[in-house]
């Protein structure tokens, strides 16, 4: 239950709601939102008679909300959620975004090249790993810190924005000053540290789906972030672990229209991850526009076969740009059309 | 490995590869197809010297099967089946075809009821269980044969083709009598006795996933049918089984493009079953004709809420209305259309 | 809700307790046990005033069965079947009965071979295939009737009892003539023309749990025998599907008490498809007596590196003899034995 | 492929390996271990003619590792692990530990009254968690820093050794501070940022296996912690994702004897989280002695119902001690014994 204080409601009316429902038996936690402070009861409040709580001074309305997630809820905000970045792009409005680059960034030659062609192919956003989570250690690890340089470089001269993960709550301030978005990835959904200190960076957040996470499990892993103070939030299927090795993981498109309704957060999707399979990547990414994802963030690599890492997902230059037209025209089949790039230099 | 035999080979010419397979330290299986006949060659193939075989009489080529199925491959037939259904309906073509109707028929107002909505809303084929699969002993277990004359009956009436699963070999041919295509049912994807009777029964036959099936294991159980000589298989993504309580299902659309890179046969999707819940069916049925689904198997009830089995995942009539306009949005935008019904009395 | 009938109760009183439901707005579902009657009231039962039928004549008592399933509820039975197997064998009791044998029935010699082996390590039945449910239809079929008469040899000369699977309604009574327990397997776990011929077929069944089936399914499965009149059920876990390739599936031992909690029915495990790797049964096999399991089901095979099917899974004898060596010491440390076989000819 | 170096040979010597491995087109890791030094070549090895390498100067042998892990393999090491903490006691020989406690450190009267009670049951570590991961921000996190302090104390009072959790790089080195094993959790299992920093913390780490992690993961994970230098590494089967909700998780208990036959380390079990339900326990915490952990993982708490965390699966005193009478039980009829506590002030 959350009890949503009036906007001019003041710090001892907000105490004072608290300690009701102290004595009341129930914990309070007050959550300061953007836009307005509520008082969120916890515990099972289905027997709890409200209208001791409802008569307090400063008090605007109770919100019954039915989930263990509180500010992520439709019920806490009914409208959705458009995260606004740099240049103007929106996402989780009418537009679908595409977040388009390598797996990892390689070095200046291959990321300024793969930065060129999603651009010129459509995409608004540049993805690119600098700090790799890698299940071996002997695997490739990303170039670190010089690999945010170079995305930062790769930005200068497109005009996209740059999306790159952050490992730990040590990085998230070095990637914060490099990247538009933050993304945490899906063996970090509950990092709970570094959800923290993400919530904390002043950045967007790109939140992706653990790999056997349930969806009231992803949208509290979101909670954490907004508990912090960060609205900006995106959050991202990519697949979850399955029994069927003919693809890499299961590509649970249903995520999509479940978290629009549970969330007004938006939702893009990972169809690289999500089949692992360069082949069933394009009609996977119809698909998911055609479910209602809010954009599409797909690996594409200049040369994959040469890649450093998951090549075998990464789109060839020529699929990309057959993969945007299909995309736009899936879009446009449901009202909505593919987002403008930034103009560069934004 | 395939042996395939020229088109007027003799029986002795057949005799005398299977002889030499064997001589060879193999066994060796005659498959009679509908255009062409071959003999498989049994066993690990990878060492095989097929020099010798080639060199017999009566012998066209020699196909390396790498598949554990082989006539449901697309090496053992490249170009796309298309079943043919009365009235010139087509499964597996450009056309899109929508199956739709209750989960089971209940009385001859509600079928014929459901078959007039769904036929008005441009559906090709009416689905409705005469005899169904329950989990619990008490439920529901379908009207039997009273609910197959009610299903003709409809079809009389509406010109609907008419699919309906059967439970056993003793009901195949009861169901054949009366069905259009004959469904086989997730719970019974490997029951190979039935599997082997439905595919000597002279119709097509419906092949859904079963609930824990790969897809090299649903390939397996579509040769059963082939092999028993029926080429006319329609396979069905239907939900594979999750973690997740927030849907009944996982519903696994990338299913549809790895089967169509494996197999020349068509696939539609059940997003009814998929996702189990009714306001999850219209983004998932968009999503399923942009993977590239051949049809879909959606449940529709003229009345949901007092459904005798699955109403929480039937459209409601209005629904359904809303559901074929975005498909067709979305079949169009894959240069796709949705079939049209058969005539009245086809 | 069951409405318990007094054990004299007449036919009249029965059907006015089905009248009183049925007018109270339920459905009534009449079930005959072994021992006594019951009327099961259907629907929603968390709200029925049970006085009214409480009040009737004949009424002995009223249970409130919470799960879907009836009779095999420990709610029904409270305390465990014991199944009464020829010569005095029982499972479910305080010993530990070891069922082993070949995947398949292969031929006379290896049968025999076989029986022989697992009869001198301490087994009390013989498990052999004689209708194989293979996923493909190119695999060895099993050798049918003829291995079923091979089985009736094996038990004449060795005493084993014999377990063998059915794969079909018309084969039950074929396979219930040569067969002391009637085998459905994990693929025919929701094969329910078959669960309902093997119901009245007179013979005990050993179901096991289907590949991805909950345990309320299994039990579900299960209440389709009892509801046809056959007690003498032994359920099975034999390992569910997982996504790691290291084994075959996942054994789930938990299984085995949540079973005994709900059910009073006896469960045993088989480590060979459990896990679906020869190095791993021995230790599955004790761990899974000592949670608790009834019996075991184990693949053996005189020379398993020669088996027609599943021969990765199966012992060789030396290790058989380890087994039973281990198990027994493990059954003795909870207080339990392994089974004697029963006398040669009983 | 592991080049290993004799014990006496010299950076220039090992320089040399490294420089050769990279002129055959490979990449070459030094790995410094315990004993000894390697060289890994990473890559395919498959085709590498190895006669090269194994003719320079201060190289001892060629390993030829088919796993992608190295040191964590029997390949690697052929003898087993026995980790060894303070007081004598060791993990991974013939005796079987028991670590046992709350979840949470709750209070200085509720660790301490735990510690006494699993102390006079027998068991020979403390677990509590004073860092808690928790799905929701709203729930308990734990007491931190004040958490640690008491499990010294508990320590200090008991003789019981402390195994507590690190959530975050950071926090390693705190709870170095206090623990004499550092838990990394089933959510952190992929945290490759703690497990680097857990790998050169100087404590012996049990690394949980996350809830959809396949045990080569599991392994890669350890491998990331032997790579640091850190070679006391306790593993632990906590049960995975499944889709029965009886149970809270599915407790792969195949995973001890797959782990034991691919990894010299030791491996110890948790049933409490692995069943998730305290009346599932005791069966469980014998099945993983009888599969051969070197350990048990238990969750107990003076007043279970009272509990900030996962109350539902904490045994009551008395459940730990029956639990452990059974268990000893078990271990002996497979030739181990439980472990003594170490001396008080050990």
């Amino acid at each position: 239950m959350l009890v949503v204080m009036q906007h001019d409601a003041t710090a001892d009316e907000v105490r004072r709601v608290v300690e009701t429902i102290e004595e009341m038996g129930y914990q309070a936690r007050p959550i300061a939102g953007a836009q307005r402070t509520a008082v969120g009861l916890v515990g099972n409040d289905g027997r709890v008679d409200a209208t001791r709580l409802a008569a307090l001074r400063g008090v605007k309305e109770i919100i019954h909300v039915t989930q263990p997630y509180k500010q992520v809820s439709r019920e806490w905000r009914p409208e959705p959620t458009v995260v606004q970045l740099p240049g103007g792009v929106r996402i989780g409005g009418s537009d679908v975004v595409v977040i388009a680059g390598p797996c990892s960034v390689e070095s200046e030659q291959q990321i300024l090249e793969a930065a060129r062609l999603v651009r010129d192919g459509g995409a608004t956003l540049l993805r690119g790993g600098a700090f790799k989570p890698r299940t071996s250690p002997y695997s490739f690890q990303g170039l670190g810190k010089k690999g945010l340089k170079l995305l930062a470089r790769a930005r200068d001269e497109t005009g996209l924005l740059v999306v790159t993960e952050a490992l730990d709550p040590e990085g998230v301030d070095t990637v914060a000053e490099y990247a538009d978005v933050i993304q945490v990835g899906a063996r970090s959904m509950q990092n709970f540290s570094l959800l923290k200190r993400a919530g904390r960076c002043g950045k967007p957040v790109l939140l992706k789906r653990g790999i056997a996470a349930t969806i009231t499990e992803l949208l509290l892993s979101a909670e954490y972030l907004l508990a912090e103070g960060n609205q900006n939030v995106i959050l991202c299927e990519r697949g979850i672990r399955g029994f069927d090795s003919a693809t890499r993981n299961v590509f649970d498109l249903t995520a999509i229209p479940v978290v629009k309704e549970l969330s007004h957060l938006p939702i893009v999707a990972d169809p690289s991850h999500g089949t692992g399979r360069r082949s069933k990547v394009i009609p996977m990414a119809r698909a998911a526009v055609a479910a209602g994802a809010d954009g599409l963030l797909v690996e594409v690599h200049p040369q994959p076969d040469r890649a450093l890492s998951d090549g075998e997902q990464a789109l060839f230059p020529e699929q990309f740009t057959a993969m945007m037209r299909e995309v736009a025209a899936i879009a446009e089949a449901i009202g909505r059309k593919l987002a403008e790039p930034a103009p560069v230099g934004a």
